[in-house]
């Protein structure tokens, strides 16, 4: 991994979420924006896409990388995935997004790739 | 890990690209539109931006989830990571961009998660 720019790539579960919240775009994209400020990172721009019936997915490009969430409502599910260059730990943004739709943050990966 | 649905997530630097290619955004989006079609996935949407002087990210949205792509040209290596529900092996994506972009692909992760 010779690459000197350090990206902090991590993977987590925000389980038992509120279904209600979880199928709520605005508020998805809201509770992003709101995770991209805490962590003082720069938002470049979001896409996101309903499907029917139910689920979503969502991604907030940001100067500093990006983070992606995809829905399981089906299984109170989310699963989000963020890649940063910021300063702040990527874990904070999670934990912000679990608190927000009442869920539980179980962490897949927490790796730092670069930074040599 | 209690979710039922399946996802590759893939994380590969892509070294020794050549410069001039990889600051060329509408080239970039062309290949993440190719590896999108060439795994069969569903394109749904895609961002971009440009730095100034230098680098681009980029994000594709996909029905099965997302590959973002973040250049570092002053190292000449590209930073991809791509979440997929589809069910070809999400490597041969990033096989694909390296061949495009005359690099060569170091594997980072490859991680299933869920599918239980």
């Amino acid at each position: 991994m010779n690459i000197m720019a350090r990206i902090q790539a991590l993977i987590g579960l925000l389980t038992h979420c509120n279904e209600e919240k979880m199928e709520d775009v605005m508020l998805i994209e809201g509770i992003l924006r709101k995770a991209v400020k805490m962590m003082d990172l720069t938002l470049l721009e979001s896409v996101s896409h309903k499907f029917s019936p139910q689920g979503m997915t969502a991604v907030a490009l940001l100067a500093e990388s990006h983070i992606a969430v995809h829905t399981y409502p089906e299984e109170g599910t989310i699963f989000v995935e963020m890649a940063s260059c910021g300063s702040r730990d990527a874990k904070m943004a999670l934990e912000f997004m679990a608190d927000m739709l009442e869920g539980k943050l179980e962490i897949v990966m927490d790796k730092i790739i670069g930074g040599a």
